[in-house]
């Protein structure tokens, strides 16, 4: 038998992150203050996040070191197993070779962690005490709490309305690893408590969330924000997945035709492709690059490209990226995560640059998907992580119907234990497939900071 | 840095399952038909069994080659990784070396799939269309489900009625699978209507699922019954664990002082103890084995050992076993599993003649080192599993008293992510610590069958 899990022994991990930037075809637009809409300098950055995240965020360094603190914890679950999806090849009949990396190894159960851990150890190097963030889905929250836990500092987490109510135990879990959680908005912060009188019956959003974490760490001296996707920093520590991956690659034989990941804000997809693009742009290697999102939360396949604000109440960083409006409301009725109204910066250069696309799904399509794959290779996805599933499933039937023997690999990004009620609703046809109207994308246009640089 | 995780490659993974009954160093005595009360034949098993596992119940071979087909199924998450719990070590402060296995990585969550995988293969060969099971806290029943699912054969869970209601989602997790599930006493078997008129309030029982299970695959010619701890059979398949971990620990220099599970029917604990005891039996290796169970059902510390049947209504086989009575009913207030009124016959003789110990903690006490391993080696542990963990605290707490250099080595049996309910309850301080009444046990002593051989 062939090895189904290809596993790296720990001396064969990584030990530097890879920064896209350094490859990047066209420089990046520079990042704004919200208030003055001029290119933030590192000052402005500093009330709320250490600087050496700060340095990072700013790095057009091509690799940068793993302090051994961080190695260490990251040694909790990783390297993490790339697998061949023999049994899902069978079931498709498909002549095309699957592989997908397993992230769902965590203690958290996705790839969060890897940038939470580096986080709570520079927030905890550079003294403070406590970390606040947002979480839309409860993945992110989960893997803060967790990383906070092993470096001793403490973590507050604002999460997304909606999801509070219907995952419960992500409260749970976050309690378990000492952190704590308020359902966004919240009483907690000023911002939080205007949202609430001006939206008594909001779901709440990520940007809302985004806005709570940032005023609680801008108006606690002890206090740091952290942010679980979109910014360069996280993504650069997500590479991890992406240089195990070229490893793990190298050892079956084989080399990927396509690479594909989830995108809400992007750090999945761009820890497992980022690597991969490198080898594309420095060795003219010919592999595809897919990102894919739901048809609810369209950032890269119809979002506007411009300036616009991270958060709701305008105080996060202006940043020049796909968006749909940082008003955007995603409806109640979508299951899965994915729903940031904007996008990572180097994934939306990269895609204008079309060194990679993108595809957007509808849901009942990804929970099918989803299904096939954990009734053939045991694991049940999260339902982010059901949009890669649905992308490689469609290539390798594209495959079949071509005859290719097309590699796939993709990111699994997550498993979907704290999701089980999405999947009732999907069995229970209670999942309605909802396409987000391009008129509420143009609408958004308005509301987009005028920049004059 | 040392490895802090060690993983086979595959082609070190055992190939063959160890039967401990060839190295007892008394016979088992023999199981009993539960109408005749003598002796049973593999006849009695064939209405409910296959052929090949019954050939394994009653095998006293040392070794049984495990089939491709089913070698290719445990490939799907094994090996699994042995861990040097460093981070705890640290946090105790103790002089002890702590490592674990981690069984949490199967797609079902816990060491169940083990048997579950081959239980299928098995069943799916005696051309059987169906398998009926029971199972308590749900990780029994989930790994069937997902054993089904690879081998293409229908799964009916009964669940026990007080576990369905508070853990919702494993029975999402069985459908995804493409399990279904009822709750137990249900209304689909005689038995079960019978219980549901009897005790309209019970709590219901793994005694109770049981007997609904069995007679569900008795009078249905195309449904076989499986079962997920107890017998010879399963103990067997759950030895992947220990032949995995002696060739693992081989690689770390140590070699465990004292192996730790918890029980409930045994299988975890067998599955990880059963080739260490072969080593001390042939070797004489000093190795101390300790089993941990709950105060609220001390099967091991407090119960009878005596003839009794396997479940309440008294149509499963007739074991020589430590038994709380088959009339038992564990309070409601206990968050874990591990409830079971028996105990696997081999695993009572092993600690009748001495060769392995036994512990019963409060599950307040438990749930504390389930908190502090999450909190420094990251997993969540199943409420089942912090018993296993609560024992090595106290092994590394002893050594650490006691300046000595202690390796040990125990049963990560699964994740808490189905249970977290239970935590929300140890964090509100609702959970009682209680211990079944000795009077109790005494008073179960007039149920036990009349044997006479």
């Amino acid at each position: 038998m062939a090895e189904k899990r290809i596993i790296l022994p720990k001396s064969e991990m990584p030990d530097k992150w890879y920064n896209v930037v350094a490859d990047l075809p066209v420089p990046l637009k520079p990042t704004l203050n919200p208030q003055t809409l001029q290119p933030a300098t590192p000052d402005d950055f500093a009330p709320i996040f250490p600087m050496a995240v700060v340095e990072q965020e700013v790095s057009d360094k091509d690799f940068i070191e793993i302090p051994d603190e961080v190695m260490d914890a990251l040694s909790l679950w990783r390297p993490t197993p790339l697998v061949r999806a023999s049994r899902l090849e069978k079931y498709l009949d498909t002549p095309a070779r699957i592989y997908y990396k397993n992230e769902s190894v965590s203690p958290a159960g996705s790839h969060k962690p890897n940038t939470a851990v580096a986080q709570a150890f520079y927030n905890k190097q550079a003294g403070m005490k406590r970390i606040s963030t947002e979480t839309g889905a409860g993945q992110w929250g989960s893997a803060l709490s967790f990383a906070g836990s092993l470096f001793g500092i403490d973590v507050t987490v604002y999460m997304v309305r909606i999801s509070f109510e219907q995952k419960p135990y992500r409260k749970s879990m976050i309690h378990t690893w000492g952190g704590e959680i308020f359902s966004s908005p919240s009483d907690q912060t000023q911002i939080g408590r205007m949202f609430r009188e001006k939206y008594p019956d909001t779901n709440g959003t990520l940007g809302m969330a985004i806005s709570e974490a940032v005023e609680d760490a801008a108006t606690h001296g002890d206090t740091n924000y952290s942010i679980g996707s979109v910014l360069n920093h996280v993504c650069l520590h997500q590479t991890v997945v992406g240089e195990e991956a070229l490893r793990q690659m190298a050892k079956t034989g084989d080399y990927p035709d396509v690479v594909i990941g989830c995108v809400g804000g992007g750090s999945n997809f761009a820890g497992l492709a980022y690597p991969f693009i490198r080898e594309k742009i420095r060795d003219k290697k010919k592999t595809r690059i897919l990102a894919t999102e739901p048809f609810s939360c369209p950032t890269l396949t119809k979002g506007l490209y411009a300036y616009d604000y991270g958060d709701t109440a305008m105080v996060a960083p202006v940043v020049f990226m796909h968006t749909l409006g940082h008003t955007f409301e995603p409806p109640g009725i979508h299951a899965g995560g994915l729903r940031y109204h904007g996008m990572a910066p180097t994934i939306c250069t990269l895609f204008d640059q079309k060194i990679m696309e993108a595809a957007a799904y509808h849901q009942n399509e990804c929970f099918e998907a989803a299904v096939t794959f954990a009734r053939t290779e045991g694991i049940i996805p999260a339902p982010e992580t059901s949009h890669a599933i649905r992308g490689a499933i469609n290539e390798a039937l594209d495959a079949k119907k071509k005859k290719e023997e097309r590699v796939i690999l993709f990111n699994f990004s997550g498993h979907g234990h704290f999701d089980m009620a999405s999947y009732d609703k999907y069995f229970e046809k209670d999942l309605e497939d909802y396409e987000y109207p391009s008129e509420k994308i143009q609408a958004a246009l308005k509301d987009l900071p005028k920049v004059d640089l």
